[in-house]
């Protein structure tokens, strides 16, 4: 039968993608159903075109920091073309292709669950009801919220979704939320000429990282002349013309007007319509898994949920790990030979994330806060990366810090925070340290190479007494 | 007694700055003993001053690949004058303020051995004998080797010391050599000016790294219009007005003309004149150590040796690295109660290293050759770094590569390298994985940040079949 697949996958976003590509290999026949674009949120309204926006931004700032080297404008059209470039142009052929290759069916419609093991799809060509042999996999990912603030839907802000497929930039841009999204696109609209104003609710920038990291992500933004405003709420928006100028009261009682408004405040999952009533979960809250990514509660365990739906960590690459796990497990309790090793683990150290501002922030594992919660015994090791010689020879005025937080029963690191220009890739380093719980004395002798910024581990460590 | 200390260094550079920090904190007096700079070869003539010229050229790279992003010419002035800020001016009024604080006494002048403990040192006020109650430690470096070329000496070219120290750029350059200070100084020199050929003996670039990574690094010069040349030997230099045109006599018969000539094939160990007679050890050699930094055959093991004059691995941070171990050594024998960990065991794994050209090369642990030559079980497992989307958003064109060395046997990672744009901080965490011996499966659970270079671990560990 056609319509009859060992594992059938809602959703196909990179995570999705990944559940199938597992589950192939290890055997199994998988369909993967997308209403949009395969390659999903990340490809093209997310990850990928907000690296493009940002990239010319992030190395101007390098340029300007090395004497010798001077820049001219920054060709706006130039960069929204390789953004576009970026996300194929809005063409998942590529992506119908490499799920064909896998080879696995993409099913482009809307589907939902129909009861156990059940997946009815609406496709343009009407509906079709699918059935799974071994799983269905929820990896429908996640939308962006709006708050409830009077004249805001109405006004038709724009998201993640509509700021990282800008054909023009405003000339004004107000910026609603202090996440990474906030961020990254005060960032980019800001380096590609856009007059930004960036309101918090809170106290401040990145408030989940260290506090450092958003304090100097502040200072960045003021010096570079973007303006952040913090413990200060939207109450009201007005735009009386589609598209129109745009007016936002705020809670210290100033009216803000801006061209554009860009609501980064936080994301739902991706539950809509999607019949989780039909196998008795509810609608409107994250799909709960194990550790296999196996929806609890579900009689026979047939049901799994990869990715931002589950709600365990919303990022892409803690979305594809959980599938690639995922479509290991499936493929295995298939076969029946499961191993110990098939489980997210890396969820449980703290995901590792990379926000591409200037300066760049990047973080794995516990804050000093989240490890002290947790009741570990913490000591916090910071080092001003700035002092590091290789940052030295990055450019003048270089700023960056590092912590390290300690377990200091067990000796190893918990987390690490960098803050620096070009600090993207210094994390896979502390990732390894943290997941694979690598003792501080055998760190001790992983030697960075002079003149790198990576010579800041040796100065963590030199600090922490070693 | 002035000059009775319990520790003797001599050699100012930054090993013996490392020993002595390491010992005077494990509670020991300690004299350093420096005839040019504190400080050394490294922050004035190669490392520091090398990359303080690569950068600007390296980033100029980078900007190329960008769209939207366009770059004046190099202001070469200016470039020169940030190399003399980051050598300080050649002032190291800075470095003798750093080792007073440790504190030590810097003694500046040539020291020498003089029997068992004794050092004698000729200072611009006289001769000084200086006692050691503990240990003395040898840590003079490394000198430029000319090859015994006619007319070669004659022509008083260019070594690592005067090219990374150069006040104008020459027209035409020749570089003799094809290891990694011929191939920086080339990129670097070029990069700012120079019409650049290379000359190898050997049948490619970087002879000691994984084949591709040379081969990469031709394509790269070829493209960027630095002439190249393999297999070929210099038999004969004529240079009839000092600083004047020079001719070189190849073995291909063609000679090269060129405006200056650097000579890069090459460094023996610093052992001139430096009193190994009076302890019985040979004057023409590396000191030999042990894994504590010991020399051997010394009674009452009284002497040591860390960084290039012990011959283990010529890389300022390898001897930074044998300097904290040897320090850490000398004061815990001094105290009684030496730990399993103060040893070199970094060294055995294979030294980390980054080549700062464009590509940037970086490598940790064996090579494939290497590896098979100890007699491992080896796996290679290779990728095509410009595949990663991370690799892609850093611009137009990106190529690299990476190959992970495995032994099959232990399932750990006995060597990696990568060579790409921007490479260098890529390479602690590899760093980290080999030193640790951090097995496959568990490196797995450690997640590169999505869109980064990092992700390339993901895909060498997906194509490894994990």
């Amino acid at each position: 039968m056609a319509d009859e697949f060992d594992v059938i996958v809602i959703g196909g976003g990179p995570a999705g993608e990944n559940v199938v590509d597992r589950a192939v290999r290890g055997g199994l026949t998988a369909a993967i159903i997308e209403e949009r674009l395969a390659g999903g949120e990340c490809s093209y309204w997310a990850c990928v075109p907000s690296k493009a926006l940002l990239r010319p931004i992030d190395l101007a700032g390098e340029v300007r920091r090395v004497p010798g080297l001077s820049l001219g404008p920054i060709d706006v059209a130039a960069v929204l073309a390789r953004r576009d470039e970026a996300v194929g142009n809005y063409d998942d052929s590529g992506q119908a292709r490499w799920i064909e290759s896998v080879p696995a069916e993409l099913i482009r419609g809307h589907g939902r669950l129909d009861g156990p093991r059940r997946v009815r799809v609406t496709t343009p060509e009407g509906e079709r009801v699918l059935t799974a042999h071994h799983a269905v996999v929820l990896a429908t990912g996640s939308v962006p919220a709006l708050p409830p603030v009077p004249g805001l839907a109405e006004a038709n802000p724009w998201t993640s979704h509509e700021v990282t497929a800008a054909k023009e930039i405003p000339e004004r841009l107000a910026v609603v939320g202090g996440g990474v999204v906030a961020c990254e696109m005060a960032q980019a609209m800001h380096g590609l000429g856009a007059q930004t104003t960036v309101l918090v609710r809170g106290d401040g920038l990145l408030g989940r990282m260290e506090p450092f990291a958003g304090e100097m992500l502040a200072d960045s933004f003021a010096e570079a002349g973007i303006d952040v405003r913090t413990r200060i709420g939207v109450v009201g928006v007005e735009r009386p013309e589609p598209g129109g100028k745009v007016t936002l009261h705020l809670s210290d009682g100033l009216p803000l007007e801006a061209d554009e408004l860009l609501i980064a405040t936080g994301r739902r999952v991706a539950t809509h319509d999607l019949g989780l009533d039909t196998v008795g979960l509810p609608t409107d809250a994250p799909v709960e898994v194990d550790d296999s990514l196996r929806a609890t509660g579900i009689a026979d365990g047939w049901l799994y949920a990869v990715g931002d739906v589950n709600g365990r960590v919303l990022l892409t690459h803690m979305g594809k790990y959980q599938a690639r796990v995922c479509g290991d497990v499936i493929a295995a309790r298939a076969r029946g030979d499961e191993l110990p090793g098939m489980r997210d683990l890396a969820g449980g150290y703290g995901a590792p994330q990379v926000v591409f501002t200037d300066p760049q922030i990047c973080a794995v594992g516990r804050t000093e806060r989240a490890a002290r919660d947790d009741g570990f015994n913490v000591r916090v090791v910071d080092y001003d990366m700035g002092a590091v010689a290789g940052a030295y020879l990055m450019g003048d005025g270089y700023r960056g810090k590092a912590r390290a937080v300690v377990d200091e029963d067990r000796k190893v690191l918990l987390g690490v925070t960098f803050a620096g220009p070009g600090a993207a890739e210094l994390l896979h380093g502390a990732t390894i340290a943290v997941t694979a719980e690598v003792p501080l004395d055998r760190l001790w002798h992983a030697v960075p190479s002079f003149p790198t910024v990576s010579e800041v581990w040796l100065r963590l460590l030199e600090t922490y007494g070693l």
